[in-house]
């Protein structure tokens, strides 16, 4: 008997062996292709498109083969009547989850999406810039149709948007994000009221003023090396429209630099910082299997909103920051930290751009594309209702009212990518940003002495040990409640803008 | 019969484009990898490597499996017995060929050859650090063991040495490349005597100096501007190990700056620049097939070295280029073009090092290397015999003897990466540098006043039309055969360097 069990016990172990090949090289395709993408964003010349185009096609088509192959649909039913330990029982759930959806979505309807989503670009692009949404209108017809029916393929008695949405967010349910956006629609909105009736004026123009490129490249330095980024394992650079990307060996940030925009850029920094410091935060010896991968979307925004927000919009950052910035920015001699932070922190009354949007009136922006695309996918909305529901929609909750579709419906991007279900995320994000924050001062304490000293040193412990660097090993609702001793909920967040913005702008009754 | 015809037809081209669809997909598969290693040697944080080996092991197993793979064998079966067009034929040739070799030879050799140039690469780097031949003696003695055992699945029955070197230039029999390195040997040991002898005392200091770094970029701009790159395709970056690298729609150049040594700069800028200028050449519509890929490193290295010397090493080019360095460099003001050019072009009597030779005794080492691996891949000479063969050669060919491995046997790292038959590719190329750039002056006239005029249109389009816009299309001694009318021949070369260094040395009887 104990031969025997033995036999088994290796033969598992050759079978999960062998998965875990199947998986790190499927993984090392990816990761392969990131650099690719980030090349192409930030070292590509021009003309270098249509061969890099190949290569990225090349290899999503061999990773979907890798995935896909009967091989691995073999080693995943053996494995799943194995008894396997829990980092194995992650791995193997979390590439069934992707091979069942991979398997199940026929490969000329993926072409088609991915052939479709790339002529919408441009046609998107023309459309913005003749502020002409018939234009977009066929294209984006074509394209809600298409992933409706990638959506059937996939589960044909569930929402078509849950199912699109779980391709974002694949482990918090649909119901969950959908109670968040409402409690977000129906606090804000007022709060937002409230500070548009303000009669608080805030110091906003610490920051006007031309900045050199080169020395904000210097300050972008300066504020990672105050973060605590590791250089051996990152680097910065430039990008239209910044991101982050890579692995826990190699995690990049890009930014921008504008003159006219010193504290955009800084945010932008701090908010890459996070994406990358949680990537970073990812076990080495987990590498391109999922316990070495980030949770999904929702939790990866967490880490940049928690640095963008808790640490870069707060008052004691910028007590420690500020010496630092007039370091390389003398005119900022005679800024306070007091004004800093309320510059960092003014509510636009009339912003319709979501990219431009402040920490609070974010949320509707996204609220606004949320109820939107759920409806046009569920087939509640038609595709030619859109400017209107969209600009009906900021007038109700944001008090403004777009004149033109450029600056409505047409200003993302995310919609010609065929992206529905997305959106969400960015403020499901924010939410799961405040709830870690405050559990992580519930077990540490306050963490503003330790900001103001530019220690973030015990911030960043609680975050690897309670989230990085898990990886994929919990699935999304486990990890939020093991961290935080909670289910998912907006209760932290609404509590903090509250306090901030009832402080900042001097509200009754916040 | 019409109708037979018509189908056998279509069906031929279904099975090409089959086929073609596969080789894009290999192709694509290695050019990404190109740009792993571009980003690797030139942006990647230091400690990304781990990750980076296992992407590169992934993408070249990948490659190897796709090209290995029975379909491609009976893709490749199927049109050899078909009548196809002279690209198609080409194609499938060059297929052909690599399909042959990479599966005549076992899979678990190819991964100890690997692991073992992995283990050797340490080892040489720490022999060479510490003067310490028998350190690295071992590995290299398993290496040469290795790839003999390798060469005998290629072909048992034929010279190992024969079969290595067609791994780096597959259609120049090893005859033809034995016959122009004896020439260059007889040839250059007289020359360089004589070159020893004379009395003539060149202006070499018209470079000595420091020059910024800064300053020396934007000078690499310069040639690179003045020499016609399209920085549309193309990018500069520094390296320590500078070289060149991409595709038709992306070749991108590296450099490298050091305070002391702004001539060395710019020769490599130019060397660097005529990789990257065949690289651009090649024809868009052919691109991820041979018919957009470059003929093999001996075509390359002619395009390097016709640049870097027969351009970059003339009196004209100084003309041309030295009020443009003085823009960036004013002490360079009372630098006379001659003294320029006798700068770029003195010979040391006394180096032992390869990558610092001049034009002229750079072959000599290249001979000695040539020798030594040739007699170790056949059996003729034992690993612990190479140091004092090296030194007995360098006494006697070059009349310098290395004091120490270091500076002799251990220099280079070619052997520790397990390459034995590449060296002679650089020799080669040179020599096919000469031959070419003479027919071209034999088509067009000299190009002397147009470079003196920074005009290399001319030269560039005969390069264009005779060489790179064939790719792989003719093998390569056709290739010269039909650019230049005579087979590959040491004869303009040795004319080239006599007349030169006669001159330069003012020596009798050259």
């Amino acid at each position: 008997m104990a031969t025997d069990q033995a036999r088994s016990d290796a033969s598992e172990t050759d079978t999960y062996e062998q998965f875990e090949a199947r998986v790190q090289r499927i993984s090392n395709v990816g990761n392969a292709a990131g650099i690719l993408r980030w090349d192409q964003e930030v070292v590509m010349p021009d003309e270098g498109t249509p061969a890099r185009a190949q290569q990225l096609s090349t290899l999503s088509s061999l990773s979907h083969e890798l995935l896909t192959a009967d091989e691995t649909g073999e080693l995943l039913s053996t494995l799943e009547s194995d008894t396997l330990d829990e980092d194995a029982t992650a791995v193997v759930r979390e590439i069934r989850r992707r091979y069942d959806r991979e398997t199940s979505v026929p490969q000329d309807l993926v072409e088609e999406i991915s052939a479709t989503a790339s002529n919408a670009h441009p046609k998107w692009k023309q459309a913005k810039e003749a502020d002409d949404f018939d234009h977009f209108a066929p294209t984006l017809e074509k394209l809600v149709a298409l992933k409706r029916e990638y959506a059937n393929h996939i589960d044909p008695d569930a929402d078509p948007y849950a199912v699109l949405f779980a391709d974002y967010e694949p482990y918090i349910d649909l119901g969950t994000a959908e109670r968040v956006l409402e409690r977000l629609r129906e606090t804000l909105v007022p709060l937002i009221d409230a500070v548009q009736d303000s009669d608080a004026a805030l110091a906003t123009d610490a920051f006007a003023g031309e900045f050199d490129d080169d020395d904000q490249e210097a300050l972008a330095r300066d504020v990672l090396d105050s973060l605590g980024y590791d250089w051996n394992r990152g680097r910065i650079d430039t990008a239209p429209h910044p991101f982050s990307s890579g692995t826990q060996f190699d995690a990049r940030v890009t930014t921008r630099f504008e003159p006219a925009d010193l504290l955009g850029s800084l945010t932008s920094t701090i908010h890459e910082f996070g994406h990358a410091n949680y990537t970073l935060g990812l076990p080495d010896e987990g590498y391109a299997t999922p316990l070495g991968e980030a949770r999904d979307l929702s939790v990866h925004e967490s880490q940049s909103r928690l640095w963008e927000n808790h640490v870069g919009r707060s008052r004691p950052f910028w007590e420690h920051f500020l010496p630092i910035a007039r370091e390389r920015f003398p005119e900022l001699e005679d800024v306070t930290p007091e004004e800093a932070y309320e510059a960092a922190n003014q509510v636009y009354d009339d912003n319709l751009i979501r990219v431009e949007a402040d920490e609070l009136t974010y949320h509707l922006h996204i609220v606004i594309r949320f109820e939107i695309e759920r409806d046009l996918i569920r087939g509640d909305l038609e595709v030619s209702e859109v400017p209107e529901v969209w600009n009906d929609k900021y007038e109700e909750y944001l008090g403004v009212r777009p004149d033109t579709d450029a600056e409505g419906c047409l200003q993302d991007i995310h919609w010609s990518h065929g992206d529905f279900g997305y959106f969400p995320t960015y403020s499901l994000g924010s939410v799961l940003a405040s709830q870690l924050y405050a559990a992580a001062e519930d077990d540490c304490g306050e963490f503003d002495d330790d900001i103001r000293e530019g220690e973030f040193a015990e911030l960043n412990g609680w975050l690897r040990e309670n989230i990085h660097r898990h990886g994929k090993r919990y699935v999304t609702p486990d990890l939020i409640e093991q961290a935080t001793g909670e289910e998912l909920t907006a209760d932290y967040f609404l509590e903090y803008v509250e306090s901030k913005y009832g402080d900042l702008y001097d509200l009754d009754g916040y």
